[in-house]
């Protein structure tokens, strides 16, 4: 039975660190030692980190909005360990401050954004052409900490292949040459 | 095997009239008497509609965003056919001109909505507790005319089990007495 999973927000804030600072490794092991006050358990946002973190090959992101740190991090310690991230947002985002999209750039990962007047609204993750990650959320702390949202995470060829689809097309029509 | 599609959005523009005007009966047979000059097949609104209008015992909607005239007119509309119609909706957005939510309380329709700083932002409906609808849309004429946008509509046994929770949990919580 293929994996179907969701998660529910506003998250418990917990810290994120053990997740964020393996490059290579996937982290498994409590981090019992992290000296910091925030609880060290699971929460909504561990849980997210850790399906995007599960990347082996390929990332693609079509995001409204980017401004999450620790979401920020886990894309651009994929991007380090060779996986082909690619990335689509909306350009009225992009430009407010707090936005990840310019770190990502820098760090040499591909990002590709609308020119026209509607949005573009999706907030969709898929891992390794495999996983679907997508819902409500917006990829910004306001959002994890603050609002109710839910993301699904559907380990499901159909699903994957319609949104895959989707990317394509988005990436191809945004495509500024 | 269950039922899972995708609809993406903008949508084209087309009639839906032969799908709001008949109280009590499904409409089935096309609309090939309406004198109105816009397309009269099938859309994502179209077949949004027609996930909604299956319903037959029960309906609910929680919804960060809600001024669809289409959309209001098929929640009316299933009210009017004896379907228990629950919404809850962010207070932010009800306050804003073109907001259905009054018109459906006007109609008797319970709606309850958050009080708090962040943000009811959920956009899925459960349909007869066996259909879940769920993405990144939110149910107005801009969003669904202009932006990309996802909705998903599973018959998923598990997912209508943990949204309906979710439901129900924000249901009580929001309980103004
Ligand atoms: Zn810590
Ligand atoms: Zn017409």
């Amino acid at each position: 039975r293929s994996r179907r999973e969701v998660l529910f927000f506003p998250s418990q804030v917990t810290c994120t660190e053990a997740l964020l600072q393996a490059p290579g490794v996937e982290a498994s092991e409590p981090s019992i030692n992290c000296p910091c006050s925030l609880p060290h358990g699971e929460s909504s946002l561990s849980r997210l980190l850790r399906a995007l973190l599960a990347a082996r090959a390929s990332l693609e992101l079509c995001l409204f909005a980017f401004s999450s740190p620790q979401l920020g991090r886990a894309v651009q310690l994929l991007h380090q360990r060779g996986v082909r991230v690619r990335v689509i947002t909306d350009c009225d985002y992009m430009a407010l401050n707090g936005s990840q999209i310019g770190l990502l750039r820098k760090a040499g990962i591909q990002v590709r954004h609308d020119q026209d007047l509607g949005y573009m609204h999706h907030k969709f993750a898929i891992v390794d052409k495999k996983v679907l990650i997508t819902g409500s959320l917006n990829w910004t702390t306001q959002a994890i900490q603050n609002n109710r949202e839910n993301v699904l995470i559907m380990e499901d060829e159909e699903y994957v292949r319609l949104f895959l689809e989707e990317f394509e097309h988005i990436w191809e029509e945004f495509n500024p040459t």
